[in-house]
């Protein structure tokens, strides 16, 4: 495609190589901000370079923060429970339910032979430290990772290697999503679903 | 939603106003700029800044470019031809045919009284301005405009308003697209694809 400007040439070579994202959308999004005021890109630029080069890694749970002052050690979360996750979305969309009030730990990603990524290359020796260190005050680690051969790998791999500590290992619930159908639901997952089948509650 | 960091959070912020993008988006375009080398995000935010603080305007077609000096006064552009369009991604489309090798002039939008965008309002005094310097070098001018209520009122004045030169003004033909199945196409489009017809030329 021939552009009508350099300038227009760049800035769509720049924004196409973001995920999900065309040259044709490119395009569009770069004559958008043509349109707009110039403050509005002079804000989108700032924020995305910021984000870039102030974003810090909490060096005990890895979660992204603009602080080495991780919320994992603050008064106000729960030091008795670590949720395990794949990634920063996993802890988001954790946090948002409303329904945890632990201490999350970041993995990074997930362990997966086939593409090279063993378990020394995801944050489960840093994991083992945080339960070694603190001397039975964490008493159970909750894993919240994508039931996919690489996730149930990994989640098998942590397992094995907390044996040896004196913490409860869970995983987060697997079954039918609240609102699916039964009958669209696949196999596997009915099948656990039966399997992992609760005994009603009164209350 | 509660972002792990204030930079995150602003991010996703500038990002989601693009057209198109939302928050979830938003979200996994910052992370994905998170994963990249520092350089790509630089590159990134530089090539934004600079198509917005450095695109220039042609003072005679209106396109966009990175000079003053645009392509419509350069040698190779036929200067007896004028192609009317709505926005800069027509011209693009249009010269990407191939198929076309006059001047444009961009009208930076269509008469939309719904809207309050008045014929002082796009670049319409500016294309009779053209004509009427041109001193009868520029012959044809060639309406390429949306077919919408819109374009066809825009098309329309400008039409009325040319009357007084000695230019001829077509339109691009509307029709059946190449490919187009006769039975799925609209009966606005078959209709007027009827009255256009056009007789088989040898060669």
């Amino acid at each position: 495609m021939e552009y009508p400007s350099v300038l227009i040439e760049e800035a769509v070579k720049q924004i196409s190589r973001l995920p999900g994202i065309g040259k044709k959308t490119a395009l569009r999004l770069a004559l958008h901000l043509l349109k707009q005021d110039e403050l509005d890109t002079e804000q989108l630029s700032e924020a995305l370079l910021k984000l870039r080069k102030d974003t810090k890694y909490c060096a005990t749970c890895h979660i992204i923060s603009h602080t080495t002052e991780c919320e994992c050690r603050t008064a106000r979360t729960d030091q008795s429970t670590i949720c395990v996750v794949e990634d920063t979305p996993d802890v988001i969309a954790i946090r948002n339910t409303g329904q945890y009030f632990g201490m999350f730990h970041v993995l990074g990603g997930v362990i997966s032979p086939l593409d090279g990524i063993g378990p020394e290359d995801v944050k489960i020796d840093s994991l083992l430290h945080r339960v070694k260190e603190s001397k039975g005050e964490i008493k159970e680690i909750i894993l919240a990772i994508s039931p996919t051969m690489e996730g149930d790998t990994t989640a098998f791999y942590i397992t094995k290697k907390l044996k040896e500590f004196p913490v409860k290992v869970t995983s987060i619930a697997r079954g039918i999503p609240i609102g699916g159908e039964l009958e669209y639901t696949d196999e596997v997952t009915l099948g656990r679903s039966i399997i992992s089948r609760r005994e009603y509650t009164q209350g």
